[in-house]
């Protein structure tokens, strides 16, 4: 049972990471090459985060299906952006029932062609606009060098695939969405998010416009969390997805899909993991709160477990996810430590001591050592914990926010941003170029990950030739 | 728009079936062989079954968890019995980035082999025991002859699978969750079921003993809808699933698996719809009620409509699933028959002679035409809802509990169990041997469908050799 110290998080942030995600029983290596196994913490976790999500598609008039998980290698050919963005991943079946099939089919990498091809049966009228339909589903991308949570050859994730009647109603979609996930980041999971669009080079396979949120890691990388993208006609004309609309005439649908997934697990942990461990905001935590009663053998312990039971029973039925850890073979610093690693957000301890005096001992997980630590009385228990759990998720926030901005530098010229984009992100003006684009890649691995959503006024010179621009965009090396 | 009559369901079950799966939406074919879509109705339904079973796993200590989708082949070797079972049906991933893989790659036909695999790594000692973990996926079973919900090549489902320090746990897991699918079945989808053990023939491919429940549809047929295996060591001594025991020595685990799947929901269909169309129990129904305000063209509709949005936010503020019909461009007569076909169980008319009386009409499903509908007070209405919701389930399983029961016989003789079983069940004695079992089969097309598990004290005669017999049996027709 014994948890070994983790890597130094500074000095070792990858060996970190990777040691962190098994240690906590998020997530494990599978058998096949490149697949993750998400283990019941980790899933639990994501549970919690597709409620959040979930919830909000529905508030936004989004509904869930399922299509199927193979997809005719035809469709792909369909849209040639697309597939050439895709083909070299896809994973394919051959044989079926013990026999070559006629045509192989692809393991779904993303469903923009099945579902395209099953709204071109649904969609018949202006009536039947907006189709706004969400799954929630594994996606398999095969992939050579991989990394839980971040990069595996089948992830967990949910699309969202809708058609509109106008150009303008599937762009508000495409903002709607983006938006959608930067307040479920912001709120949920307590990362501060940076929305943009994404250049060419840098844009889904068939894609007009690509938007995402940007979140920066512990190790002040980039990690893309979420992106909407939209599709003007494109995928509805390579399927034929038209309607009729209110002039009686045939048109094509305008379509967008959007997507997060399990990634996100990723940025929690690198956002808000230290060297203890994991640290969750605990609205999402699997545990919110874990109590450990501070019993001896050979102790009269009574006491003490009534008090810790009655504790435990009022803030569950108050709806706090607690967990009781009255284990005998463990001793309490070894839970401390266990539970630390785990990323439960508060801690609560009772000993003979704080029966007599009719307290407990709270201690958060965001705030180390004794500073983090105070005594609160039995009475006001159930107030005093949502209190503080509220206030570790905002802390959680306020504390990632404020890492961010300081790693985000206005570099004065090239030689600058050169400098910065080691250990930071750069907020730059850019020509546009993708030649400019592509410098800066090559000589730093930054990329431009978001040109600013809403721009500024004026322009002013490009950060790599000096020429006029236009946009501001961010420069930042990525996950 | 125009919903053209189902096929009587009396005459021509399996048409009726197949369309009103499609009209009603639940489902559609997918392009690839037999698959399907679940549309966004039907994976609604779905999603609140799911929330139902789910919770009963929960509160039975289980957690979930995610699997990968692609198994190595091997591991389909490791146990003869399920290889053999499940071989012919595999659909093979050969090809992944472009190469050809060293080892072909299954989709998931179910999941006792790699999580097998994983449960070796992370079982280590009895204090890892019980490990009770349930997964929500998709399958890819390979079929020829599909039909939507109840044989398609995928189909979603849950899996548990669970390992035990003793035989005896093992065992009370395998009968709890064949309890809990009672449980479920009964209460959430108004379905009776019988429970009871499969016969050596009717096995899952490498369980020592499986149960199942199995209900009766709207044609006397059975439909198996859930099982539970007990495996014994065989899967623990396949995959080298040992665990220290209290007494330092190396132990196999026991283990155990149970699923249901979306072929519930064709269970719900043939149990209840009718020629109107579903009828859906309100527990599991994604609309439980559906409010028509009764407006014509040209008429002041202000007062009306006043009415119909206070019934319909004070319905929906009280957790009630309901759904507002105001479209301009249908008659109540067509939204009537749109929604009976759904199957919503409760539907409100609110015209302009209810607002003057301060009274709504309510017509229920379950109870056709003048029968069904009722004035109410508008003042009582979330009581009433709430009341006659819970009365539609109540008569939802009355019903079919009646119809089942006056459906199952007990034939005197073999010439009686031949004419019985054309048009129900027979619950006979039965020797055990697997000839009389294989002759009925040969003779009647019914095979049993399970041994009663709370067998009756003593013993009788084989209904088909005349032999002793210390089994009573369930024969039927199955899907």
């Amino acid at each position: 049972m014994a948890d070994e110290k983790l890597p130094n998080k500074k000095d070792n942030f990858a060996e970190w990471y990777n040691q962190l995600v098994l240690k906590a029983e998020l997530a494990d290596y599978a058998p096949v090459r490149g697949c993750m196994v998400v283990r019941p913490y980790g899933w639990t976790l994501w549970e919690n985060m597709q409620a959040g999500l979930d919830r909000r598609f529905k508030e936004t008039g989004h509904v869930n299906a399922a299509f199927p998980t193979l997809i005719p290698m035809s469709f792909f050919e369909k849209e040639k952006d697309h597939v050439e963005g895709f083909a070299p991943e896809l994973a394919v079946v051959t044989h079926g029932g013990g026999e070559k099939l006629e045509e192989p089919l692809a393991v779904r990498p993303t469903s923009e062609t099945i579902i395209g091809y099953m709204y071109s049966k649904w969609i018949k009228s202006w009536r039947d606009l907006p189709l706004l339909i969400n799954q929630w589903c594994s996606v398999v991308r095969w992939e050579l060098r991989t990394k839980l949570f971040l990069r595996t050859s089948e992830f967990y994730w949910q699309e969202g695939h809708t058609a509109h009647a106008t150009a303008e109603e599937a762009h508000e979609e495409t903002y709607r969405m983006l938006d959608v996930y930067t307040d479920f980041a912001t709120n949920d999971i307590a990362i501060p998010v940076i929305k943009g669009i994404k250049t060419e080079s840098e844009k889904f396979a068939g894609a007009l416009e690509s938007t995402s949120i940007e979140a920066m890691m512990g190790d002040t990388k980039a990690l893309q969390s979420g992106t909407s993208h939209y599709f003007g006609q494109k995928f509805a004309k390579a399927f034929d997805i038209q309607f009729l609309d209110k002039n009686n005439e045939q048109q094509y649908c305008y379509t967008t899909s959007w997507g997060v997934s399990t990634r996100l697990i990723g940025a929690i942990i690198m956002v808000h993991g230290d060297d203890q461990g994991l640290k969750l905001p605990p609205k999402v935590a699997p545990i919110q709160v874990v109590l450990v009663p501070i019993t001896k053998k050979g102790d009269d312990n009574d006491k003490v477990m009534a008090v810790a039971n009655k504790v435990f029973e009022d803030l569950k039925a108050d709806g706090i996810r607690i967990k009781m850890d009255d284990r005998d073979e463990a001793t309490p610093g070894f839970k401390y430590n266990y539970w630390e690693l785990r990323g439960v957000p508060l801690r609560i301890e009772i000993g003979p001591k704080d029966v007599e005096k009719g307290s407990v001992v709270i201690a958060r997980r965001d705030v180390p050592g004794r500073e983090g630590k105070s005594f609160i009385p039995q009475a006001d228990i159930i107030k005093t914990v949502h209190a503080v759990l509220s206030d570790i998720q905002d802390s959680m926030l306020q504390k990632a926010t404020e890492f961010r901005d300081a790693n985000i530098h206005n570099p004065k010229n090239y030689e600058e941003l050169k400098e910065v984009v080691k250990d930071g992100w750069a907020l730059s003006w850019w020509c546009g170029s993708s030649e400019c684009e592509a410098k800066v890649k090559q000589d730093t691995k930054a990329t431009i990950r978001v040109i600013v959503m809403d721009q500024p006024e004026g322009a002013g010179k490009c950060i790599v030739c000096g020429e006029k621009a236009e946009k501001k965009v961010y420069f930042a090396r990525a996950y």
